[in-house]
């Protein structure tokens, strides 16, 4: 098997787009061969993996995990939530912040 | 000037992605001429036009205008701040919940 970013096998998001994995792969850091593809899939569907590229990109590399893990969320939500997203979570913090004391 | 999805002019979405605008186009209720190309150009930079095409084409119409407003949010959110994006404003209400009473 070809080199890849993270060993033998190719990342998570690689493996969902089909595609060869780079030794500099942005994303093989953050998505492993195995749980990766099934999360990469949501980032992907909803943001696109060429803006997340861009987007990664722009972020130093030591917040870059956090930067995956908020997207991720985002996306998961925005899956589950079409119309609201997880701008339902802040609404909801919000009107218990209103009515909390 | 051609019919468009909002009359004379094209919509906000498409002057941002310098197209025509066609009469039944996804994007033309919610993106005004005027202010709507700055706010398209935010959410086509996080989320990308065919992402959201996609995702609002699953919304009911009652709610693609909330779907909009929550996008954008998000997609404002990200670019002001590429780590955390919205979900920064859940970290700090959850803080807040947490000490408040």
């Amino acid at each position: 098997m070809s080199t890849t970013g993270t060993g033998s096998s190719p990342c998570g998001a690689c493996k969902f787009l089909r595609r060869k994995c780079a030794v500099d792969c942005i994303f093989a850091p953050y998505f492993c061969s195995e749980q990766g593809p099934a999360r990469f899939a949501a980032i992907h569907k909803v943001f696109g993996a060429s803006n997340v590229s861009k987007l990664l990109l722009h972020v130093p590399v030591p917040d870059r995990c956090e930067a995956v893990f908020t997207i991720a969320y985002e996306a998961q939500a925005r899956i589950k939530d079409p119309v609201y997203g997880c701008v339902a979570h802040i609404y909801s913090l919000q009107q218990q912040a209103k009515f909390s004391c």
